[in-house]
């Protein structure tokens, strides 16, 4: 008999690997930061003994959900400026509120918000495109949440962050050797978009991820404007650009990707990049519907991402899921198409692949991460039970989430932090409205 | 000072009249089962007292949401069956289960968890299409919850519940018969829809909603199947073929109007037809996209509606606010389009309107009735708050509602039924889950 830190044991374990069949009465085994086996409850308990067993009626266990794209820290400005154009709201409305309140303090704080929402909602990592990444990985690591923080590079200076654009690369590459190799913290950089990033960046951007082997992020062919733009600029299409460029790898992973040919799909899946899909924030924005179905026949790994909290307006997970399986549906006229378990690979080991982490995260296997969350079943409206891919999917609540685990730490128990004080975060954060309103 | 049986204070009160301008630090003032007075907690307090003040800091008060389409007793099979083709979901999965257990006792046990699951989230009055709604009515008078039932008609006996056609009209007028004044069970005619209603059984509906002045609601334009078969029928779309029929009218409720042409919109609002848009089934059964600008445009009234559990697969009208909120914006290409107030109106003042309840409900006035939730807005993913409808929109969740009244009376308080055995209820739904999976 082998002791372990914990035995997470539960009426389904969805482990997100193999022919994803569910294991009923199943269980984990946990040792530091490990999975070191998983199982029918039975099984497990024939080889390995836990002063921890967490057990409950009830209860569905399945990997952390992977957000792989955000601006974490945008939560400050969640609700701020809604049903408006999308060059009115990011001119007149973010833009100013970003180049007023951007500082160090800012991002730090905002980030924890940001992060008590996702973990409060089985979100045990997300990728994110922002500035001050370095306040976001110190918090990270104080609350031991999972992250790729992208160090955004844009063509014009930021005031406070940027004073040319060389800054951003010096901060870049900063961030880069402040967190390589941390357990928790991945850094990454993220040239925003073809619309703010001339060839001589983006090309520099990719030359810092190749060297440092760290992922690339950008938004990519979000919005018929850019695609215009582009063509007036470069006389291609974002994704033709960034082909140009060199840029497209396994290294990128790519948000939104709603304006693609069937040429530029097959491209993208022959040099495996990765697509972030982010169907509320597209939905919200009036971007248009990404063709998901089109790219998962053609092999691309997609993710699913929140984007900020100011598009969207929440970063639930769950909430992506539902959408997205819900809405292409409709955009295919086939209502065979993102079926639930789709939607939850998308959400773990598909999102946990584009982000270079597949080996580490996104699944329950032994040999990686304990990131994992347990669900409470014992709701009214999760019942009755028939398939629990469905539920989850079509059903499942943020508020039904019950306990998170990263990196083999408890970080929600019975809905509540254990490593953040949320009276506190949430009194900053009604602190931080009244100087963002006035 | 007059004495009332209520005072609800909240830092926002939403009446949803008038101008739709927010009352900060506002109070209701509620006796018996009506709304006595409305206004800042200042005026009101001047005016009334009371032995209960329902009051707290960071709440926000609302009317209750109106559910405008749904089958809750279908409840019993979310889930049974998804991401299946209309035909192959209905023929095979859902008509053989309904065949099967279709009785008095299952609807009354079913109406039980869906009535536990709206009014927790914070829906006061429902409407629906079904059969044995006595049993269902039954329920609704025990709950205290309010619903607009309507009687199922089409031209094929059921077995249970009708041996032949003339059973389904016995029926119906024994159900009008029974509730009409009833002040919570309002009784309806529902014929199906245009694929299995005839002109003789349409047109017998709708004498039977003339004589006795009770609504008439049916399915409408839902699928592009429908239209195809409509005009295979009778050589005429299912909006021109009700026209010829006589069926459009105010009394008349229509869930779904997804395939409408200009002209049809045109009619519809001429004729002051109410239409319920189920957003969530319409994706998920991939029916299409409701043309809902066009009709907001044309001057419709529109509700919304969560259809059944099976098809959708919750009953919370919040789900349905923010995803027709956010669909709509891309259908139209137009991020203005559907903006946060016009969600809320759909989902309570508007909803109630085309149910012929705009009297009695859908917005907290003197003289109408106490239906109305308090929100807790004490949340990660309600912070910061810069427009209370935006959240109430884009981000509040089920988890979010505190407290519910309908009539007057508190049915959920801190989240908790306090007319209903939850517990009991969803041991039920395990009894029903292990017959229905056999």
């Amino acid at each position: 008999m082998q002791n372990v830190d914990y035995i997470i044991r539960a009426d389904f374990l969805l482990t997100m690997e193999g022919d994803l069949s569910v294991i009923k009465d199943g269980a984990v085994a946990v040792t530091g930061s490990d999975i070191i086996d998983t199982g029918t409850f039975s099984d497990i308990s024939k080889q390995y003994t836990s002063e921890n067993l967490l057990s409950g009626k009830n209860k569905a266990v399945f990997p952390g959900l992977i957000n792989t794209h955000t601006h974490a820290a945008m939560v400050y400005f969640r609700g701020l400026a809604d049903d408006l154009p999308l060059m009115d709201w990011l001119q007149n409305h973010i833009w100013p509120a970003e180049g007023k309140w951007m500082s160090e303090e800012f991002v730090g704080d905002a980030v924890e918000l940001a992060c008590l929402e996702m973990l409060k909602a089985g979100v045990t990592t997300y990728t994110d495109m922002y500035f001050f990444q370095n306040a976001a990985g110190k918090k990270l690591e104080k609350i031991g949440m999972r992250g790729v923080l992208g160090a955004g590079v844009i063509d014009f200076p930021f005031t406070g962050y940027a004073a040319s654009v060389e800054d951003y690369f010096t901060n870049a590459e900063r961030h880069i050797n402040n967190w390589k190799g941390s357990e928790l913290v991945y850094p990454c950089i993220a040239p925003h978009a073809t619309y703010t990033c001339g060839p001589d960046n983006y090309k520099r951007s990719n030359d810092i991820s190749e060297k440092y082997n760290v992922p690339i992020h950008t938004h990519l062919a979000e919005t018929q404007f850019e695609v215009g733009e582009c063509q007036r600029r470069y006389g291609k299409t974002p994704v033709e650009y960034l082909e140009g460029m060199g840029l497209l790898s396994e290294r990128l992973s790519a948000a939104h990707c709603v304006w693609l040919t069937d040429n530029e799909i097959e491209l993208l899946a022959r040099r495996k990049v990765g697509v972030a899909h982010c169907i509320e924030s597209n939905l919200k924005l009036a971007s248009g519907f990404a063709p998901v179905a089109k790219m998962l026949k053609a092999g691309i790994k997609i993710g699913l991402g929140t984007d900020g909290a100011a598009s969207n307006n929440d970063l639930s997970i769950l909430g992506e899921m539902s959408t997205a399986a819900k809405v292409h549906k409709a955009v295919s006229g086939d209502p065979t198409v993102l079926d639930s378990k789709t939607a939850l690979l998308m959400a773990t080991r598909y999102g946990a692949e584009i982000l270079g982490l597949g080996d580490k995260i996104g699944s329950i296997k032994p040999g990686k991460r304990a990131d994992l969350v347990i669900a409470d079943l014992d709701q009214p409206h999760l019942l009755p039970i028939y398939d629990i891919y469905s539920h989850i999917t079509y059903c499942m609540r943020p508020s039904d989430i019950e306990t998170v685990m990263v990196n083999g730490k408890i970080l929600v128990e019975n809905g509540k932090p254990t490593t953040m004080d949320e009276a506190e975060i949430m009194d900053k954060a009604r602190v931080w409205q009244e100087k963002i309103k006035s």
